[in-house]
C-alpha cells in the first residue's frame, strides 16, 4: 500500500507544529482517561486516591487514542486550508475522545455552559461521563459535532456519504473501525463512490482504523495482509494510503504528510470534475478517491501490560484496561502514572484552562468540528418549496367513479417537489422507483450513477437526484446522513423488505427521541418512508414478499417521534405526502399500493379527511346516526374490501344500519394519553359507538388494532381482520380470502356479531360461504380473479 | 481477469457432449418459458392460441437462462467426477429454471408423482407455475434441491458456506446475482473464505452472474470494469475466472473448461490443506479459492427486441419479456417462434418424455441436484448427543441463596454439547461469545479463523467450532445454511442488535412454515437464539443498546413455528437450552442475562418449572389459595423486581395475600386456540384468578402481555410493566426505575389496584415514592446503586 513518507513532502510539521499536535493529542488522551476513571482531582494536584476514582468504570479506551490523533490532525488542515469539515466516528464507543476534543476546542462549553473550560469544568466533564444523570458513553446526540451514534456498528460510511451529497465544499472525515468493517452495511458502503458526483457533492475521506481487534478477536481486515486489503479497497473505487506506527512523533509526521496528500488529491478530483463532468465510459478508468488506512495499537499510549499480561495492542484494551482501580493500590498507581505520562502540567494552566498552544491548535468558531453547523443540520435546513398537492389530484366524479395507481399519482407531486428543490431533496430506493410507479421523477431528473454508462441505459447520470442501489442499508444510511445535515428526502421501498433496516430505523428513532430534549439541537426534516408493493399485492412475488410488520416494529418506539399513515387512495396519499414533507423530527411511515384501484375521495375531500385523520364515510354508510355495526378500515385494500362488504350488506340485508369509518392516521386510534395524535375518547365513542360491534379490516397484523384501541370504551367489541401469514403466489383477491379479510368473510363477521338479526341473516351467511367457494374454484381454474370481484366498485346511487 | 480458453484444456466438450449440454440448456429454457406462459399445448403440437396462454403472466425470465446453463454444466462435472454437489440460487426469482431442471432430471416427479415426465406432466408443470393452487414463482421450499428462497436478496453466499461447513466432500455451487451483490449481507459474505477450513469443510464455488441489470438499472459490479472487479474479489480471498459470451456453443466450451479448472484447483487446495493444516502466518500469502464470473446477456436466448425496443441484454428482460400475449396476435407469434427456437421436437418424444440424450446428461439418484439429500437436510440429520443438563446446574440452598451468571451456567453445558458433537454443532456470535459468558466452550474448541494468527492471539484456529465475526448477517446466514443441511447450532447475540437480522428471521420462519406442509421435506433442527446482554443490563452501553423488540417481531409469524423462553435464572436457562436443542422445525428465542443475579430454583425444580412453562412460586407467595393480587413476571430482571416487591409487601402490608407467578414459556400466556403451547383457559384462571388484579412485570415492551392475554377471562385486570424506551448510560436499578418497573413502583401498582386496602396502604405508597427519590439522589451522587437494592435477595424464612 502507498505510504507518504516525510521525505516526499519534507517534514510537514515544523518543530512548533509538532509540539502543537502532540500536545493536543496528549491533552485529549488525558481528558479521555480522566472521563473514564476520575470523579475528582482532575488536574492531579494531589496524589490519586480511591475517592477520586469512579465506583463503576465504563467506557471504551481501545479506540479512543486513534480518534484523538485524527481529530488533532484534522484541526491543522482545517486551519491551514480553511476547510469545512465534519467528523463521523464509526467506532461510536469512543465517546470520551469526542467529548475531550469538543471540550478542548470550546464547542462543548458553548453547548453546555456549565461545563466550563477550567478545572471546575474539567471535573464536571470527567464526573458526568457514563454517570447517572450525566452523558452516555458513546458518541451520542448529546455530543456536539456528532451526527452518528455508532453504538450499533456499520453505518458510519453511509452516513458520511449522505452528509457529503449536495454539500460541494464539505469534507466528511469518516473513521471506519476495523470491527465495524465486517458488517454487511459497511462492506457495501465502500461502493458509495459510484454514487457520488465530484462536481456537485462534497468529499468523503474514510480513515480505516486498523487497530487490529474487536471485543475479543482480531479483525478480518487487519489479518489478510496489506496487499489483499489494498486490492479490496481499490476494487471499491478507493486509493488507500497507509499510515502506520506506534511512536507518536513519527506517526504525526506521516499522518500530516498523508493528510496533505489526500486533501490535495481530493481538490484535484473535484477541480477536474467541476471543469468537465460526466460518467466514465466503458474502458475508461474510474477516478479513485484517496483514503487512509491508519494502523496504530489498540489502547495506544495506555498501560502496556497489566498484572503481567499484555494489554496495549490487544483486544484487552477494548474497554477499561484497568478494570478495578478503586481499592487496588497498584492499579491506582498505574493509573496515576498513565495520566501523568501525558504531562498535564504542560497542557493546562493553574486554573485548568488549556494552554495557549492548545487554544491555537483548534480552529475557530464554526470551523471547529464540534461546532460545524452541518453536524447540527437543522441550523442549515431550508424548508422545501412545495407545490399545491391539490394540483396533482385525480378526478373523482363520485366515490369509486375513477381508478388510479396511488403511487403514480404521488409520483407527479414528487417530481414537481424535486424540480423545485433540486439540491435540497433526494429520492432513495432499492432499484424500485419505476416499479413503484414513481417514474414521473425521471422527467425532471436522473438516477445518480457514476460508473460506466451504455447507450441503451436510461436516466443515468452523475448528477441524478434519484438514488437507486440494491441495498436498503445504503438507502437508509445515505438518507439519514442527508437528513441529519438538514436536507429532505423520501425512501420508497417494497414493504416486506423494509425490515432489512429495522435496526437502523431503531437507532434513528432513538436519536430523534433523545434530540427532542437537547436544546441546542435544531429540528431536522422527518424520515419519510413510502412502503408500497405491499403485502396484499405481492400475490405475484409470493410469500417471501408478504410482510406488513414494519408498522408493529415502529410503534414500539416513542410515540412522540412515530407517525403511521394508511391513505386509502391516490388523493389521500397526496395529502399525506404533503403533510409528511412539511413535518420535522418524526419518522413517518406511509403505506400505499401501486396497483389500479378505485378512487374514493376528491382531492379536497381527501385533504379534509386526512386532516381529521379518520372519519365516517357518510356516502358509504346508512346508519342514520345510530348504526347496528361499524365497519372500520385502514389501508387501501382493507378499505376496498370493507366498502364491497358494505355494498353486499345493502343488497342482502338492507335493513341493517351500517357505518363505514376510514382511518388514515393510524395513531388516531390510540388514546390521547398515549399518542399526541390520539383521538379524545368522547370523539372516538361518537364515531365508533360505545357498544356496537366494530368489524375492523386492517392492512397489517390484526393485533395492532387491539393494541391501539385497548383503552377505548368499546374495545371488547372490536373484531379485527388483517394479515395472518397466509400467502403464496396467487391472485390479489385470493390473498384477502386466504387471510379471512375478504368482503364475504366481513359480511359473515357482521352477521356473527350483530345480535338479534332475523333468520334471513343465516341464509345470507350461507350465500357468502358459497361465494367464497365459487371464488376458490374459479381462480384455480382460470388463474385470475372473477370479474365480479375484479371490477367491483362502489355503485352509483 | 483470467479466462480458461478452450486451447488450454483442448476442447473439453467433444461433439456428443456439446450436443448433450446444449440440448439440456435448450430443454430447460423451453420448459422455463413454458412455465411462464403456457397453460396448455405444452409440446406445441398445435399452433399457439390465446387459450393456451395464461391470463396472468408471472415470473422472471431475465436470470433464468443463466441458471439453466450452470445447472446443465454442473450435471456434467457431477457425473464425470462423481461429485456431491448442491446448487444455491441467489437470484431466487428464477424459480422456473430450477423447476425445469428438477423435472428434466426426474427429481421433481419423485417429489410430486402427479407431475410425471411426459406430456401430461409437462402440461401440469406449466400450468401450476405461479398459478393459484400451484407453486410459487420463486425458488421456494416447494422446489426439490433448494435450501434458499432468494425472494429477499443477499443471503445466498452465507447459506452456501453454512452448507459447506463440516461437509468435507460437498461442493456448493452458489449463483450470486449481480443485483444481489449490492446488498450488505452479500458484500460481507465474500469474506467467508477467512472462516472456511479446507481440511474439514467442503468447498463453495461462487458463480457471480453478471447479467448486467437489476429490475430497472444496471448493476454496480457490471459497470466498474473487469480490473476493479477482479481486485475486489481477490481482496476478499478469491481467484476469479471469467466466462463471457452470448453464443451458446462458445460459452459451453468456455464454461466446461473453466469448471474443470476450478474443480481441479478446489481439489488441489483441499488435498494440500488435508496434508498440512494450519492458518497462514503473517507474511504468508493466503490461499485464494477459485470462482467464476459469468457474463451472459439478461434474458439470453429470449426475444431480442419487442415492438422495436431492445429487450434481450437489458433490464427489460427482467420479468416477462412479452407482457401481454393473450389477445395480441403479434406477440403470440413471437412467443411461438421463441419457444420453437429451442427445437422442442428434438428434445421430447411424442409422449413428451425427455429424449435419451437428455436423460443421460443428468446424474443419477441422489447425485441429481434436485435429489441431493443435503438440500433436504433433515434426511441427513443426526440427533445431538446431549449430556444431562442437570449435571451443570448450580447449587441453590434456598431461593435466592446463591448467585450466578445465567449464561455462564449455560456455557458449561454448551461446552459439553460441543465436545460430544464436534462436527454436528456450531456456536455463532458476533464477537460476543466471551462477553456473553460462554467462554467455557474455549476449553473444548477454538474460534474458526483462517487468516493470520499472532502469538498474542487466543483460541483461534482454522478448525475452531465457534464462529465469530462482527456481522449478524453472516452469523445468521451461516447458521441457516448449517441447519438447512441438517446440522445443529446456536446463535448468541446482544439482544438489541438481533434486529439487524429481522428480515432474515422472517424469511427463515416463512420457510419453516411452508415446509411443515411439504411431505417430502424432513424435519430440521430448530433455529436457536440466545439473546443476552439484554435491555435491562445495557446500562453501561446506553440507549442504543436497549431494545427488547425482537420478541414482538417473531410473534407476528405463525404460532406453530415460534417459541419464546424467558428463563428467570441459570438453572432454568439450562433446562430451556436442553429443550431447544432437542426441538425441530422451530425458531426458539431465549432471552437471559449474563450478570450476577440470585438463583431461585434448584436444577430439578427448574426442570419441573420449565416443563410446565409457568407456575405459581409458592415459596414467594402468601395467598393461601385465594390471593388479593397476582404478581406475574417473565424475564430475569422482572422476576427479581417482582420478588423484591413481594418481599416489600410482606414487610409493609403483611395482611395482603400475594401470589407470585413466574412465566418461562411466554406462549403459555396465549389461549390454546392461538398457540399450541397456550394454557387451557381453566388452568389459566386457576393460576391468575378470574377477577383479581394482575400486576405483570415483563422483560420487553409491555403491550405484548396484553396481546397474549387478550382472550383470557381476567384480561381487563392485567396491568403490565416493561420497557418503554427510557434509558441511557446509568446504573442497573436506575434502568428499571426509569421504565417504572422497579420494586417500589410495583408495590405502588399493587396499592393502586387492590380495592379496599386500609389507609395504611396510602402511607406505604408514600414510603415507596420516598424510596424512589432516595434512590434517585443516591445514584446521582455515588454513581452506583444503593447497597440495599444491589445486594437484595429473597430473605431466609
Amino acid at each position: 500500500m502507498r505510504r507518504v513518507t516525510a521525505g516526499e513532502h519534507g517534514q510537514v510539521l515544523d518543530e512548533q507544529a509538532l509540539a502543537g499536535v502532540d500536545a493536543y493529542f496528549r491533552a485529549t488522551n488525558y481528558l479521555s482517561v480522566g472521563q473514564i476513571y476520575l470523579m475528582d482531582n482532575p488536574l492531579l494536584k494531589e496524589p490519586l486516591a480511591a475517592e477520586h476514582i469512579k465506583p463503576r468504570l465504563l467506557g471504551h479506551w481501545g479506540t479512543t487514542p486513534g480518534l484523538n490523533l485524527i481529530y488533532a490532525h484534522c484541526n491543522r488542515v482545517i486551519r491551514e486550508r480553511d476547510l469545512d469539515m465534519i467528523y463521523i466516528i464509526g467506532p461510536g464507543h469512543g465517546g470520551p475522545a469526542i467529548a475531550s476534543n469538543a471540550w478542548l476546542e470550546g464547542s462543548y462549553s458553548d453547548a453546555y455552559p456549565s461545563i466550563r473550560r477550567d478545572a471546575g469544568g474539567m471535573q464536571r466533564l470527567f464526573r458526568q461521563f457514563s454517570f447517572p444523570g450525566g452523558i452516555p458513553s458513546h458518541v451520542a446526540p448529546e455530543l456536539p459535532g456528532s451526527i452518528h451514534e455508532g453504538g450499533e456498528l456499520g453505518y458510519s460510511l453511509a452516513h458520511a456519504f449522505g452528509a457529503a451529497f449536495d454539500n460541494p465544499d464539505l469534507v466528511v472525515t469518516c473513521v471506519v473501525g476495523d470491527g465495524e468493517a465486517e458488517t454487511g452495511a459497511l462492506a457495501t458502503s465502500w461502493q458509495s463512490t459510484r454514487f457520488l458526483d465530484a462536481s456537485r457533492d462534497g468529499a468523503v475521506l474514510p480513515i480505516l482504523h486498523l487497530n487490529g481487534y474487536k471485543i475479543a478477536n482480531p479483525t478480518v481486515l487487519s489479518r489478510i495482509g496489506d496487499e489483499a486489503l489494498e486490492k479490496l479497497l481499490q476494487g471499491c473505487g478507493w486509493k488507500p494510503y497507509l499510515v502506520e506506527g506506534d511512536e507518536p512523533e513519527l506517526v504525526h509526521q506521516a499522518m500530516a504528510a498523508t493528510l496533505d496528500r489526500v486533501l490535495d488529491e481530493i481538490k484535484g478530483i473535484q477541480a477536474q470534475a467541476r471543469a468537465e463532468s460526466g460518467a466514465p465510459s466503458p474502458g475508461e478508468p474510474e477516478v479513485l478517491w484517496p483514503m487512509i488506512v491508519l494502523k496504530t495499537p489498540k489502547g495506544w499510549t495506555g498501560p502496556d501490560k497489566v498484572d503481567g499480561v499484555q494489554v496495549q495492542g490487544t483486544w484487552r484494551a477494548h474497554q477499561v484496561p484497568l478494570a478495578s482501580v478503586r481499592g487496588n493500590v497498584e492499579h491506582t498507581a498505574v493509573l496515576e502514572q498513565w495520566l501523568r505520562s501525558y504531562r498535564p502540567e504542560e497542557l493546562f494552566d493553574e486554573q485548568g484552562r488549556p494552554v495557549e498552544l492548545l487554544q491555537e491548535w483548534a480552529p475557530k468558531w464554526d470551523r471547529r468540528m464540534g461546532a460545524n453547523p452541518h453536524a447540527n443540520g437543522g441550523r442549515l435546513m431550508v424548508d422545501l418549496d412545495l407545490p399545491d398537492f391539490r394540483d396533482f389530484g385525480v378526478e373523482v366524479p363520485r366515490p369509486g367513479g375513477s381508478v388510479a395507481e396511488a403511487t403514480r399519482v404521488m409520483g407527479g407531486f414528487v417530481a414537481e417537489v424535486m424540480r423545485r428543490n433540486m439540491h435540497n431533496f433526494r429520492l432513495f430506493g432499492p432499484d424500485e422507483t419505476a416499479s413503484n410507479r414513481l417514474a414521473a421523477v425521471f422527467e425532471v431528473t436522473n438516477k445518480t450513477w457514476n460508473a460506466q454508462v451504455l447507450p441503451t441505459d436510461e436516466h443515468l447520470a452523475p448528477d441524478g437526484r434519484v438514488m437507486e442501489v440494491l441495498s436498503e442499508h445504503l438507502c437508509q444510511g445515505w438518507l439519514e446522513g442527508y437528513l441529519l445535515t438538514g436536507r429532505h428526502g423520501l425512501f420508497s421501498c417494497y414493504e416486506a423488505f423494509i425490515h432489512i433496516i429495522d435496526s437502523m430505523f431503531n437507532q434513528h428513532a432513538k436519536w430523534l427521541k433523545v434530540t427532542r430534549n437537547i436544546e441546542w439541537r435544531a429540528s431536522i426534516p422527518s424520515l419519510n418512508y413510502l412502503l408500497t408493493s405491499h403485502v396484499w399485492r405481492q400475490d405475484h412475488n409470493g410469500f417471501s414478499h408478504q410482510d406488513p410488520g414494519f408498522i408493529d416494529h415502529v410503534v414500539n418506539k416513542k410515540a412522540e417521534v412515530i407517525r403511521v399513515y394508511l391513505p386509502p387512495d391516490g388523493n389521500c396519499l397526496l395529502s399525506v405526502a404533503d403533510h409528511c414533507l412539511r413535518s420535522r423530527d418524526y419518522v413517518n411511515v406511509v403505506v400505499a399500493g401501486k396497483q389500479l384501484q378505485p378512487n374514493w375521495l376528491t382531492v379536497d375531500e381527501a385533504a379534509a379527511h386526512c386532516a381529521r385523520g379518520l372519519g365516517v364515510w357518510e356516502w358509504a354508510s346508512n346508519d342514520d346516526g345510530d348504526p347496528d355495526v361499524v365497519l372500520g378500515c385502514a389501508g387501501d385494500v382493507p378499505t376496498l374490501e370493507v366498502l364491497a362488504a358494505a355494498d353486499l350488506l345493502r343488497q342482502y340485508l338492507p335493513d341493517l344500519k351500517v357505518r363505514v369509518v376510514n382511518v388514515v392516521d393510524l395513531m388516531k386510534l390510540q388514546s390521547a394519553s398515549e399518542h399526541p395524535h390520539g383521538l379524545p375518547d368522547a370523539e372516538f365513542d361518537a364515531i365508533f359507538t360505545p357498544d356496537k360491534p366494530i368489524i375492523f379490516a386492517y392492512h397489517g397484523y390484526p393485533w395492532l388494532i387491539h393494541r391501539l384501541t385497548y383503552r377505548r370504551t368499546n374495545h371488547d367489541n372490536v373484531h379485527a381482520r388483517g394479515y395472518k401469514e397466509e400467502g403464496t403466489t396467487t391472485t390479489p383477491f385470493d390473498m384477502v380470502v386466504m387471510n379471512d379479510m375478504d368482503r364475504y368473510k366481513l359480511v359473515m363477521d357482521v352477521i356473527d356479531r350483530v345480535p338479534g338479526l332475523a333468520t334471513k341473516a343465516a341464509v345470507v351467511r350461507q350465500q357468502m360461504v358459497d361465494k367464497r367457494a365459487v371464488h376458490h374454484r374459479y381462480v384455480r381454474e382460470h388463474g385470475e380473479d372473477m370479474p365480479e370481484v375484479r371490477d367491483w366498485t362502489w355503485p352509483e346511487s
